[in-house]
């Protein structure tokens, strides 16, 4: 790493050694280096790596208007009842700034914001989603270094975005409220695979128990469920009051008694270390394509096969030879 | 290629060359090898490409029960009416199996069966999504080799997998029932960037104006709309009668005639292009992973990540100097 040059590396570990020792402002300093994709960010992460593998991290995901931030807030509440120290990453995908109804909430967690042991961070896209994505799980990975017993990461909505960025959990909650039936039946398709914990928030209103049954009858449709040996729990919550709240945390960490026990936890670790190294592979494979071939032949390359002069399957073999993927004979 | 061995080329050879003249059975027989990943599949594609860029290429996607099969079958009659050939791939990436929903629906479709003008192919998930989204696209380089004007790509629902499935559509239809508010705003995200033509089907019941205006509004919230040329109809058809299906053949035509005087034909496949070969080299690179790290070591690397002894960014450094990616010094 030493040729990117122009990089302090001292600056780098020394945020790291803070970082480790609890220093709240370098967290927050090496957040802001991963969300801006510094060249710092790499070999800080590769050092944050060895000191994480402790917390428990905690997707929520559901529709906008479900009460997620508030449920969550009360969830870190209970939690720092049961003496953990708690992390929070909110992650909007929907926008590419820090603000809106993201900030909104923050300002009820205020009351959270106080306490050392708690640790809140909004982050937005500012590239690609997929970039949101990793940013999102490099940032957990600074809070697990910083000794965080639990990591929530909170989404805003419950689509495609949300849905890969809550991938990087180890427990995911998908938040639902009463008289979402037809919500939930457009959503089934790639949250419910994804839910460990259903909430009916809200569940004061009428039809909470409807929606309960609703969820219960999807999931006892879902094929895939049946050869699981977690059964996702439905649980009703009034984020409001807190009423709920507790059981929810009894769960989550029910939920991570068995992962372990079953061995769950360490095939999850296994696929999220597994697809980390294959999208390295390929970001290192997408680095020697741009040293290689230069722009403007690219893009001749390209529009050589949408006029049909060449086809994608020799160009690629042809490339593949340049950039080294084939070895030579 | 000729190292894959065990391959007779020349019977690959011959299907292509029968495929461009016409052969039934012989472009059935190309989607088979395509759709079992077979290593006659990659030569015969090659070849294929050079025949197409000739077919309009439409896909359908929407809520399950939205009428999108029937629509498909009268918007197939209607362009047999105005002397076009027809090809549909019905794909159903929920289901292992090519049965179910798509297959009843298919009956409904026998009077056009008969006709050799138009060929309707089912094909489900065997295995991975991505594997079935690259499936399709290349059933789709097969029909439009085969000299097909419109090349119909119908999806079972509207979920994520739906949406990389009609990625490799021209022109995106989106249909909807009336009633659907609350699953259009659920669907919204991914879905709303996609289309290029809105279809509320079933319009003779109550409320299809509403669910109409209710797409207008969310279509004018939209920002990223507003820098492009196209702005999206919304349609109202009645699939079971066909009012409303020439209208939606009038809009097809007129989109593609919108893409091709804007140059976002020409951009859309250049970009279509590129993820191809991006997708052809990522899969080379998986190839070269494959025949260099036997799979224990590659177990034993991602086990000392997952256990902290070694963290990915180090050992995806290691192995993309393994197989080649670095240049050496």
């Amino acid at each position: 790493m030493a040729e990117t040059g122009n990089v302090a590396p001292i600056a780098s570990l020394d945020v790291v050694d803070r970082l480790i020792a609890g220093d709240r402002r370098a967290l927050a300093r090496a957040i802001t280096l991963i969300e801006n994709g510094s060249p710092q960010a790499r070999q800080m992460l590769a050092r944050l790596h060895a000191h994480g593998g402790h917390a428990h991290i905690v997707g929520f995901t559901g529709s906008p208007g479900a009460g997620k931030s508030t449920l969550v807030m009360q969830l870190a509440r209970e939690l720092r009842r049961r003496d953990q120290r708690v992390g929070v990453i909110a992650v909007d995908p929907s926008s590419p700034f820090t603000g809106g109804a993201i900030l909104g909430d923050r300002i009820r967690m205020q009351e959270l914001a106080g306490d050392p042991n708690v640790f809140i961070r909004s982050m937005a896209s500012r590239g690609s989603l997929g970039g949101l994505a990793v940013a999102t799980r490099d940032a957990v990975r600074a809070l697990d270094a910083a000794g965080f017993d639990t990591v929530i990461i909170e989404t805003v909505g419950a689509g495609q975005a949300e849905v890969e960025i809550v991938r990087a959990a180890q427990t995911v909650i998908v938040v639902t409220v009463p008289g979402m039936g037809d919500d939930i039946q457009a959503i089934k398709a790639g949250i419910l695979e994804i839910a460990d914990i259903f909430v009916v928030n809200k569940a004061d209103r009428p039809g909470a128990d409807q929606t309960a049954a609703e969820l219960r009858m999807l999931l006892s449709l879902d094929e895939h469920r049946r050869e699981r040996e977690w059964r996702p729990p439905i649980l009703k919550t009034n984020a409001t009051t807190g009423e709920g709240v507790a059981a929810l945390a009894d769960q989550l960490a029910k939920h991570l008694a068995s992962l372990r026990e079953t061995g769950a936890l360490a095939s999850r670790s296994g696929r999220q270390a597994q697809s980390e190294m294959l999208a390295l592979l390929q970001q290192a494979m997408m680095e020697r394509i741009a040293a290689t071939i230069a722009p403007d032949e690219w893009e001749r390359l390209v529009q050589a096969v949408v006029e049909r002069r060449s086809d994608p399957y020799s160009t690629a073999d042809a490339l593949a030879r340049r950039i080294g993927l084939v070895p030579e004979a």
